[in-house]
């Protein structure tokens, strides 16, 4: 079953979720119109169907391997790179001074989820080169820039992220690469980075290392940590590739899924130090790795989307084609499972949990947008503060409803969904490391009730809230039978999250441990509460364009969604403002009794 | 890390959900007392952690192979079989008249929990000749019995059931396996099957096949299918082993996980025919197969509470050596992650959703052993009725709840849990089967509201429902501060259950396909329930033997919840009453577009 771009659904949450005719109108989106975008979204289609999606299945069997040093990519693999690059894909959402496109993240958010929907694995290096893009753009002196953004936007050369350390995951603060100032004002790096995505391959001429490191008379924690750009290959001033630097990938872990992105434990410096350039400032090399990280979070969410959408459209295939039993409503001969109301329900779940995870991931794209080229200071710093509320929340729900679609998906075949020729098996093993990296979703929720909801003394949260409010207001308001019950349960379902944020304020300040004992059931309320909601905008929008009847997709999704999972919230905030006492009073020795 | 059985969960389970003092007052469980009882439970879980356990990952990373046919399974498999035999294990539960030890159901199914715990892959092997011995003894001839159960205890032969074929999976009246009647009384059996579990092996010296097929004049559907037992050996008159059998392995299915469980293809008669000798009647097959079906429903629910199991010790054991992040109560240095509040909350959830389960595993067990030793034909037809109602749920709360706690169990790992070596990701893998096979849990849930809610117009679920909400009820009443707002939480659950169910009994009448449409969601509303009044039932047994503090874990957990996951039944109920219009109206080609 080949992967489509779904370019409806998409359009669909770019005008709602993605605000882009707004956009358009504000100028941000220069030069386009709806018309334009629905072609790139098509021709990003093509290629994911055309280019990526053949290697989807190879890439999960081959997987990428470490021969003698070099990681050796599937079949196939450095041509699709190839095409790829040529074809400008790589440069999209980069800053035009340096070679990109500079189309806005709303688009780039399309595209880097068709690329992962078309093959998760291949998704993985350009959006880890993106992430370094903006961390070098943001905090990168300008020596830096002309030396390595050109070539890393047009994707000639790729990006890394270098954070983890065996005893240094979550938490950062206890990283010990070192970092070593030399006479030249480089440094030398030395220390063992693990998990790092696309450390070593042949798909690019080199490979830009972005390395978190401590200097040797850096304070404790996470305020000595500075950021290092460590080129595999040291470049020339005139440009060309010079020597090699002193890092390597001494081995690939042996994963559940993504088996064709290569996941290396780098060696730094083991014959004398890595030549690294400092990014930004010393010990300031968390914040700039956080712009990085920032943006690195909103793709995993996409990457939830993506899987989420492949396995929906893998799954619906193969129940229109599967015959088996008779349908409730009559006749003798077995039907497609798609008759079965059962089957249906599973189905219309998958379909939109993922449309209101997209509607979160592009909404807090288009709040990056404009936080980037709105026009006044406040208008920018208001996007900003919104597109912090919702990027842990774009991250956690959708690669939380992703793990849970791509399960549907492997239910709905049945015993071939067992069966790893069937495909579905892939997605459920390869969409399983989303709620992990770029922070755990555990660690997201945190982020979420600890340092976002606080933002602006809750008045970003309470804002964003309120709109809710008024579109749950409007759906009641408008009175259409096709709507059934929406407004009702989302009224319900956003009531539910006013009363659980209230709660958290008043938490984070008498009993912080209950506030972190509720983050991750309040995440996922919040989740709920905004995905209804944007269906539901999607839903308005075709009752304006005069489609709202119940055959129209978007109404059925949206009333599916508020009717039977946004039902979910009213218990979720109940669990949040009542249930922390017995986890905070439970003792590690009473759970491993 | 190495498996423990969970000694005093299932002690506190099998007192409380799995009525141990009652079943030994009435004499069914003759001869033991609870200290004889806890006593095999150790020495279960001894052979478990000592015999099984070592093998789990071998098993996994080897897998079954076949080889010129025959099929090799991993190393030790065999010796682990043999002493698995030499401790009398496979006898456990069978009828004592062919050699059986005739233990309650009540313990076979904590010995089931405990072998799959142990090793899944491995368990499946008895699991299925367990399944087989029971069609067998209720449908048998007595010379088939007689020649064929004594060795099938004993664990020299194994069994197999074989009913899916590549048209007929959940519509087993679509199959078309053929049965011709020989002038001796015997059958010939010619066809194909698919995903027959250890359909070959060298563990035993036979191999014992239930078979489902057609006779010439059979007539069509369900109602012309016939039982027959097929042996891989033929067996002499003096009960020794004479000629082939013509069935073969054709294949082994590349699966997900259980790998060491071969997956077989079996080709029957493709040298003129199989030999097979009926088991019960012509054409009523398939209610001699019901047997088996809903004993291994309830024994596949038991791995589900297994696997659990397994996934949440190996959860709480990284969560205590893991040391990341600081505490939220103050200190300076790096804490295991077992003391972060958001970490609390996943393992209380994992060890409070496998006790929910185990406890419905043993309430179910407990009515099979009523239905079959009660005294009365009064008592033993209500228990009948009973274990009718819950095995479903039995089935499919369990096996979904373990794919959720596996897949927590995942996430507490963080990155590590995605790496294959550490083990986590093989319980998710393996996990994954439970919901589908031995009937997909959607099936279930469809037999749930369409066959067993009517089970007596509606009384066997009102009976239910009235003891559920009579234990919330005294829950209430206790007022201990220890109990939280457990009680009123699980009034709520029932009382939603309560109108989910009377809903149901409507929808059944008008419009069938709402109820259908809304099955999945009132099963897991009916497991919530279930599930949440067992652990309550626990602590109230905790409070009257004078430990109900806080400190208790049972209590804890009741009220974890009670407060934390059965506040989803009141938007579950509100999911099946109000959510089933829009999935009866949606249709394939909108959800498809």
């Amino acid at each position: 079953m080949t992967y489509r771009a779904p370019v409806d659904d998409i359009m669909l949450a770019l005008k709602t979720a993605g605000g882009l005719p707004d956009l358009i109108e504000r100028g941000i989106a220069e030069g386009l119109d709806e018309a334009t975008v629905r072609a790139i979204v098509e021709e990003a289609g093509k290629f994911g169907t055309e280019v990526l999606d053949p290697l989807n299945v190879v890439g999960d069997r081959t997987g990428s391997r470490l021969v003698n040093g070099k990681v050796e990519t599937p079949p196939g693999w450095k041509e699709a790179y190839d095409a790829f690059v040529a074809g400008g894909w790589n440069a999209l959402p980069c800053p035009p001074e340096y070679g990109g496109q500079g189309l806005p993240q709303v688009l780039a958010t399309i595209a880097c989820e068709i690329w992962n929907s078309a093959n998760l694995s291949f998704g993985l290096c350009p959006l880890l080169t993106q992430g370094a893009v903006e961390a070098l753009n943001a905090h990168g002196s300008e020596e830096l820039k002309r030396t390595y953004l050109p070539k890393m936007i047009s994707g000639e050369w790729s990006g890394t992220m270098n954070l983890t350390e065996p005893h240094a995951g979550t938490d950062l603060g206890a990283l010990t690469t070192r970092a070593e100032r030399q006479p030249d004002g480089t440094y030398r790096i030395i220390g063992t980075k693990i998990f790092i995505t696309y450390g070593e391959h042949e798909l690019t001429k080199n490979i830009i290392h972005l390395v978190l490191a401590r200097l040797p008379d850096a304070p404790a924690g996470t305020k000595g940590i500075s950021l290092f750009l460590v080129p595999k290959w040291l470049v020339n001033p005139d440009g060309s590739l010079g020597t090699r630097n002193d890092v390597v990938c001494a081995s690939l872990e042996h994963k559940l899924g993504i088996h064709a992105s290569p996941t290396c434990v780098m060696k730094y410096g083991e014959n004398g130090g890595a030549v690294g350039y400092l990014v930004g400032e010393e010990n300031r090399g968390l914040a700039a790795m956080f712009v990085m990280m920032n943006r690195a979070r909103l793709a995993v969410g996409v990457q939830g989307v993506a899987l989420a959408e492949r396995a929906t459209q893998k799954a619906i295939a193969y129940a229109l084609e599967r015959r088996q039993g008779r349908s409730a409503r009559g006749g003798d001969g077995m039907v497609p499972i798609i008759e079965h109301p059962d089957i249906r329900r599973n189905i219309m779940t998958m379909r939109a949990l993922t449309q209101a995870a997209r509607a979160i991931c592009l909404a807090t794209a288009r709040e990056l947008d404009i936080s980037q080229w709105a026009s006044s200071e406040e208008e920018r710093n208001r996007a900003a503060a919104r597109a912090a509320l919702l990027t842990p929340v774009a991250k956690a729900f959708s690669t939380d409803i992703a793990c849970e679609v791509a399960s549907l998906g492997v239910q709905i075949h049945g015993g071939m969904g067992f069966i790893e020729e069937t495909g579905a098996a892939q997605y459920y093993r390869d969409v399983r490391i989303l709620p992990i990296y770029e922070g755990t979703n555990g660690v997201q929720a945190i982020d979420l009730v600890t340092r976002k909801l606080p933002l602006e003394n809750g008045a970003v949260v309470e804002t964003y809230i309120r709109e809710l409010a008024e579109t749950a207001a409007e759906v009641r308001a408008s009175n259409q039978p096709a709507f059934g019950r929406m407004g009702e349960r989302l009224a319900e379902a956003v009531n539910a999250l006013a009363d659980a944020s209230r709660w958290m304020g008043e938490a984070l300040r008498r009993n912080p441990e209950a506030a972190l004992a509720g983050a991750t059931p309040y995440l996922r309320l919040f989740g709920l509460a905004a995905g209804g909601i944007y269906l539901a905008r999607g839903a308005l929008a075709c009752l304006r364009e005069g489609q709202a009847g119940t055959n129209a997709l978007p109404v059925a999704l949206a009333r599916f969604f508020a009717e039977n999972l946004a039902t979910a919230a009213t218990g979720l905030s109940r669990t949040v403002t009542e249930g922390a006492e017995t986890v905070v009073d439970s003792s590690p020795e009473q759970l491993s009794a």
